[in-house]
């Protein structure tokens, strides 16, 4: 099955654009599952799978972020697996990697993040340009995400860059639209950056889905995101949280916690559709 | 001590700009390594150990492309950092990554490939601008090599736009030059781009190592790389070659032939110096 209508399926069926960030700092994990594990990996997975086991039935997707998991040495990379593992089929799981390379690199890496991990999507850079980014693009069922507009700050440096009278992530816009032959292209753009939201979506079409972070923690428009983000049918967002979710509390409600915090997303951006 | 003095003592000890890049692709390695070996962690270990007995004495560097090891799974991590344990503390030891994302996810990256495995150097992709480089840029004794003008074909799609009357890429070198606070940056240039290498060492200026790749397998011009890569001393080059010299053999006497394949493009390399 193709990742969009992976996606599509999950957002139908559970009645939501939430994407639930898996970004499982170590240092921020409640201390009570790290007193009781025998190692960080086994706090992580812990950790993991009682917040996906309280917010399956909430979400699209779930995203992981790899340099929360590259942070604990090898044993970080078992915890990824087991992570991966755990999440149910019927839910995409993107890996947030921002990978490229030249060729022979970049199909090493898909090779290991989307065979050996086997996750349904990725998030890569396109600096490096097309033929750094064709190794994942073969991947035809696979959701390739290219980063676009990003929502930190200094995104601004290059991706506002005018270039032949256009910025370049509007450039990136227009090549991830040309990149889609497969039906499996992606974009990430940043809740941060409304208006470059609304053109990046006009740029894009309908059928291609737009992976949002920064609603939480950084801040972005939640509204506009919603809004801007979906296509005519009021999907194809898929907007990630992560700490706002994943560490709502540092108790042993965390999951709890969780559940309640992507509920209160899930609603508020329902009522935005 | 700073990564560009201990570059240029041990380019000066070797008498050499080689360095050698330990992209050990395990369906590459000798057959005999794998068969003899227990697991794969094992087979590239010892690929890399060989390999780095013999090359010691003719390099200025190692460069390690991650991707390679993440395709192991959780035990390519580990054959990572055995790997990298292994190589003399008077040879700098880079890591071939690309990495950046928004800042705390940055911070991670760092502190996983520049703390826990205890790289000396580093490349990173300039896509999500200075916040995302910012915590790298911060470990003032390490090299962090900004990727600039890469070597590959499609690096064009991008790269070569051009952003208010200059292509990206030599946008990019003017904001490396100025964000040599700590003396710590590097820029990537590929050889296979020999005008843009002079345009971009001419930007840097004297003091900014420039690393190299595309000299091998991606046929850059080597008279060109060193003429145009170096400063005026002949010094601050790093000429990285992985597959041609690596796989040099597929046989018994693999290491040998790496040696024989280094100690090559060394002479070739000091020839044009």
């Amino acid at each position: 099955m193709k990742f969009v209508d992976s996606l599509k399926e999950c957002a139908q069926e559970n009645g939501s654009l939430v994407c639930v960030g898996l970004d499982s700092d170590i240092d921020k994990i409640p201390h009570f599952l790290k007193t009781h594990a025998k190692d960080n990996k086994e706090a992580v997975c812990k950790f993991n799978k009682a917040i996906i086991d309280e917010t399956r039935d909430l979400v699209c997707a779930y995203k992981l972020n790899i340099a929360f998991y590259e942070l604990l040495g090898p044993a970080g990379y078992e915890a990824l697996k087991e992570t991966r593992d755990y999440i149910p089929s019927r839910i995409p799981a993107i890996v947030d990697a921002k990978r490229a390379d030249i060729g022979n690199t970049s199909r090493a890496y898909a090779r290991a993040l989307l065979d050996f991990y086997n996750f349904d999507g990725i998030t890569v850079n396109p600096y490096l340009g097309y033929d750094s980014l064709e190794p994942f693009l073969n991947y035809q069922n696979k959701g390739i995400f290219i980063l676009c507009r990003t929502s930190n700050p200094g995104s601004a440096d290059f991706q506002d860059l005018i270039c032949v009278h256009k910025p370049l992530y509007q450039i990136v816009a227009q090549k991830i639209a040309g990149w889609n032959q497969y039906g499996n292209v992606g974009a990430v753009v940043g809740a941060t950056y409304p208006k470059e939201l609304k053109e990046v979506r006009e740029i894009l079409g309908e059928d291609i889905p737009i992976l949002i972070p920064g609603v939480g923690k950084q801040k972005g428009d939640l509204e506009a995101a919603v809004k801007n983000g979906t296509n005519s049918k009021s999907e194809m967002a898929i907007i990630n949280s992560s700490r706002s979710i994943i560490f709502a509390s540092p108790g042993v409600d965390f999951a709890q916690a969780a559940w309640a915090a992507a509920k209160k997303l899930k609603d508020e951006i329902n009522r935005y559709r």
